[in-house]
């Protein structure tokens, strides 16, 4: 018998065969099929003849009003652009390149896809909209187009309507949909399962706006069973609109865009011709190749930037974990209420616990020189301190005026001497418009004494009030930013920004990000012994974490009597974060005195590389494990490096990917037998072994334990 | 048999005088108390011996949360600061001092005044806030301050609740309430009538958020009958705070303070130490006294800029009215959608009527030149506004880019060489925070070129969006703008800012601004007749208005047959009011064309001082008629100005304010007997005279008419 579920399908896929233009992969495995039923626009996609992505919508709200004479927008009539179309144009092509990053895994990255342009036009508004996809042997990018036209020069988005539906429940790493925060404890369910663990995903947070049944982007999804394939749903190049998350719809394993509204809850201001972020649907049969993926960056546009030869990897050290945990503080006095331009800073009481004073900025330099490190950050160095947070204050640093006890001229001076340059710190707490219009001043501050590298920061609520750090005033707020910075030179490091999507290749200044829990949340709530081997999976997708990785002193116990803090990991494990987690900017966040007592380990990070030739994944779950070897830039030395989650693993290292032929030294630092992050964490073992292509370790990791591996051709 | 009524009264009668606190104003006509019953503290007033305030309220609504990590305030938790209040201090003091403007309407101003600061605790938060109380001879001013203390450090306003209650109705002069404009047509009612009235006062503007039954301020209020009284409601040093607007209570004659709030409702963000805005009541039996009030000048802070010697006053045309109506565009091109920094301007096809063009700016400097000015206004010298207004267009102008057609340094360099400096336009829209982000090479740009004043302007909703013109972050704004011009020396006048509260003494380089219905609606919608003699009652009281008067070619049928817009003046009146409305930067507003057809009566404004040693209130009543004399700074000359509404009227002029026993030379510039301002406004009349200061000179005003007369001494 067939059943009424049954015809309706075929008469569904009827309807599709009649209306759909298809699109395939270069390797063919892919097939997108664009469909407009009964006027309303659908994509799919199948992979090697299976449909892994049903009919997904596609198109739009948006406000009838064109022009904005109006304040309470949430209340204003709206329009469908997403149904009453009709297909006007149709263009193919094809493009296969290689693209030189200025820093990256490789030294090329491969471009390579099929395009198919669908112009549609809308009856009613006399209106054309555009869909852009372009297919990768890796997955999926689609985008929308506004072209300029007589109909459709200025709008509002009420909310964009792309879906992505998908057959089955599947796994999902996720993090809680917020549009202030991305720093929420990953959380492994089904997909069905999200909204039922939703709410415990949510955590306090400095600033959060937690979206119901929402997840963040990059997202990993696996279809398990016996064909598994791993899915990873994100964004690319989100430029002068919003960040989105996903709202899943558990019963149909469908997940739809949810952008990240305004100050008056309006989710984009469109002036045409206009183009979206790329929606991206990564998918592959191995978990390595979804890590493997350049997607996201091809999407992206090539830089405009003349020179880039400014933009150099950067290995730092920081006047910041003692803050982080408790030791230090960044204010400088025992005020608790100061006015930048009122206050006389040089009046107020010492704390005694401000770490970002003269002496003890010059001991850090005095370390980081002797290990040939390239930067050292301080953070703490400019007055506001006292009240920076919580206190929705607006003025609350001119990014230009140190504490009494920080001698800016002296200390860059004697910085340079010894060859390193000092980090810029501008927190804004969150107060973006104070930083927009104290940038310039700030930046020529920073050219003035040869700093060429800023951390920035946003905790807290945005001013603008109302804001959100994902809405689209704060993406063209951050992306403002790196080509301020551009104009000085300088390096970008953002923190509580918004997570990447790609935007490296064309803003190759912003070298990194944070944008996810990092290392700091092991001394404040702790980071799951898995969180690592996730995070490669979601949040990099986009670009560089600065994940601040490097804990030698593990134990909190170790600064303050009784203290039950501790960090995550085993040492070893530390160590191979510098090679699983890239970054062009990684820091060694320890204090110097806990680099001091394990200076043989220590060996690991001074070697380590930041910019790479090659980069081979060599095995990768995510929630479980991953083991990279990369190649280091211009130079035949390897770096390997596996990390795993809570349970101890053995893993084989095969050196297959070692030129033929040729004599290396591997230096391997690995956990001890008796290693675990919880009972033994600093139990670490260090040896040399001659390699080849041939050479094939096994390695033991200890539970959140890991092993890195520094391998030199013999000379 | 004694009411019950007066039971109560009496009862109130004597709670006020056991817990009340009194000042005198220094001459003693004034009386006001400080009353605290039950915990709730209250104002009155009395005017020889005559309640002419009654008991009103003090205080605020606070939101619980002194930190903020929260989104939504206006669902915040709120605690009252307007009762259980305990006086703990009471400081009085007396100041009686003369101060001398840097440009004013008097070469000293005279501040005498009496204080009382009570210092309240509230129990129950254990908070202390101070009221602070100075009585005038002109009226009372007062403002609450919140010193730093342990529980008091950070808040957010929810209500001002202060009061201002009547005891009787009164006749009113109003425009209608509104967060986002002040351009609304003034209405003349009774109090009680206010609430009937305010829906009709309420017309379409570019950019507005109406308040219910809500009135601006300054207020002008009229108690009829055989001893009359007139109020101004205002407020003084709008800074760091919201501004506000007065919600009628037409049943009880009261009216509150209704605060601006911002993108989340909020309405102040305070740190403190922090003091509010002085709230303002200047009383007098004569109008003539309200107009000579200099309260709201004496309530603000004296200026800290060490150099004012690059203040001066300025007389400027403009390319401006051939744009206001209609007969040349802002706008270069033909296009409706540009970006900047995209957009290549000099691909456009050029519209034809862009008035800032080199040749016609070449006309109007040598017309300035010729005649005296001291500056010309260009409005459309910059790129972007084919689409400038009503799109949320965020970055809509750069303030550096000249319209291909706009040879910025050739026209700098050609005025200069002709003695006059060309004033830069900066149109932001609304966009206020482009603005602020262009700011400084903005002004960086007008010192290169020699601009030493600027013309911003805020037509439009604000950016960021949510903000209102008159919240607190525009405040901020309007007075960061003051500040950041100071620095490169430059004037300003602010279009579509906030009315002014006398700032021009703190900032005495914010020489002028419009913030009322100026003489661009006369193109619009019309002003009414009597418009001119109301605005100095209310928009004039806190500082000068660019009302930009001087059209001589009333009728607009003129340019475009059959168009039935007129400027609704006798030209003479027009002449009149470059006496009658103080403003040190005065613009001769028409066409070079149009005055060079009346060279005789365009002499007034040629000669016509800006800055004044003196100034006499001849004769003035609210939306009937104003007469002054004014002595110009430095010089025995005298100009004199009268006006009058939709009624002829006559006036004798008495010349008693001249030198006794000296001679002086008048030419009178008067109506003709056949003068109207509908049938035939550009009949004039102009004589010589000798007068003295026993001098009389009979005038007859045509309906909405005026004269104007220079005095000069005989040599």
């Amino acid at each position: 018998m067939i059943s009424k579920k049954t015809i309706t399908a075929l008469l569904i896929l009827f309807m599709e065969i009649v209306s759909a233009q298809s699109l395939k992969s270069p390797d063919g495995n892919f097939q997108m099929n664009f469909v407009l039923r009964d006027g309303i626009p659908y994509y799919n996609l199948s992979y090697k003849g299976e449909t892994i992505l049903e009919n997904s919508k596609l198109g739009f709200k948006i406000y009838k009003e064109t022009t904005y004479n109006f304040k309470d927008i949430t209340n204003q009539e709206s329009l469908d652009l997403a149904s009453d179309f009709e297909k006007v144009d149709e263009q193919r092509s094809t493009k296969n390149e290689n693209w030189k990053p200025v820093l990256g895994e490789k030294k090329f990255y491969k471009n390579h896809y099929n395009e198919l342009v669908i112009t549609l036009h809308n009856k009613a508004q006399d209106r054309n909209i555009i869909v852009r996809f372009r297919l990768f042997n890796d997955g999926l990018g689609f985008r929308y187009e506004f072209p300029q036209q007589k109909k459709l020069n200025y709008f509002i988005i009420k909310d964009e309507l792309t879906e992505f539906k998908f057959p089955t429940d599947m796994k999902a790493w996720w993090i809680a949909g917020d549009y202030d925060t991305e720093e929420y404890v990953p959380q492994t369910t089904k997909v069905s399962e999200i909204p039922s663990k939703w709410a415990s995903a949510v955590e306090q947070n400095a600033s959060q706006t937690p979206i119901k049944n929402g997840v963040q982007t990059p997202l990993m999804l696996k279809r398990e069973g016996k064909a598994p394939l791993y899915f990873n749903l994100a964004e690319a190049a989100v430029i002068n609109y919003p960040a989105s998350n996903l709202i899943v719809d558990a019963k149909n394993y469908k997940f739809t865009i949810d952008l990240t509204p305004d100050a008056q809850g309006a989710k984009g201001y469109i002036q045409t011709s206009a183009v979206t972020p790329w929606r991206t649907i990564i998918a592959a049969p191995r978990a390595e190749e979804v890590l493997a993926s350049k997607m996201i960056f091809n999407l992206n546009e090539p830089t405009k930037y003349q020179d880039t030869s400014w933009i150099k990897p950067t290995k730092y050290m920081g006047v910041w974990w003692e803050m982080i945990i408790g030791k230090s503080q960044w204010a400088y006095s025992t005020a608790d209420n100061v006015k930048i331009g009122e206050t006389d800073f040089t009046k107020l009481t010492p704390n005694g616990k401000h770490a970002a004073n003269n002496e003890r900025v010059k001991q850090y330099i005095d370390f980081a020189s002797a290990n040939g490190f390239d930067a050292l950050l301080v953070e703490g160095w400019d007055i506001g301190w006292e009240d920076w947070f919580g206190k929705s204050k607006e003025f609350v640093f001119d990014f230009l005026t140190p504490y009494p006890d920080f001698d800016i001229k002296m200390l860059n001076d004697y910085a340079h001497k010894k060859g390193i340059k000092l980090i810029m710190h501008h927190e804004t707490s969150g107060s973006a418009a104070n930083y927009e219009r104290w940038a310039d001043r700030a930046f020529g501050l920073m050219n003035k004494y040869g700093y060429d590298a800023v951390k920035t920061g946003y905790v807290g609520n945005i001013i603008p009030r109302g804001e959100h750090h994902y809405s689209q005033w704060m993406i063209n707020h951050y992306n403002r930013i790196a080509e301020k910075a551009a104009e000085y030179k300088v390096m970008v490091n953002s923190h509580e920004s918004v997570r990447p999507t790609g935007l490296s290749r064309t803003y190759p200044n912003w070298i990194a990000s944070e944008a996810a829990r990092g290392t700091e949340y092991e001394a404040f709530g702790g980071n799951n012994p898995d969180h690592q081997t996730i995070l490669p999976f979601t949040r990099f997708m986009g670009g560089a974490m600065d994940y601040t990785p490097g804990i030698f002193q593990t134990k909190l116990d170790y600064y303050f009597k009784g203290d039950k803090r501790f960090v995550k990991t085993t040492l070893a494990k530390q160590l191979a974060l510098y090679v699983v987690m890239y970054s062009p900017l990684q820091m060694a966040a320890d204090l110097p005195e806990n680099y001091a007592r394990h200076m043989d380990a220590f060996q690991f990070i001074k070697d380590v590389a930041l910019d790479w030739d090659d980069t081979k994944i060599l095995a990768a779950e995510p929630g479980d494990y991953i083991h990279i070897a990369r190649k280091a830039k211009g130079t035949d030395n390897w770096f390997v490096g596996g990390i795993t989650d809570e349970n101890a693993r053995t893993y084989i290292v095969d050196f297959s990917f070692l030129d033929k032929g040729k004599k290396y030294i591997a230096t391997i630092y690995e956990d001890s037998k008796d290693a675990d992050y919880i009972n033994n964490p600093q139990s670490y073992h260090i040896y040399k072994k001659e390699v080849d292509s041939h050479s094939k370790i096994k390695k033991r990791l200890a539970r959140s334990g890991g092993y890195a591996i520094s391998v030199v051709p013999k000379k």
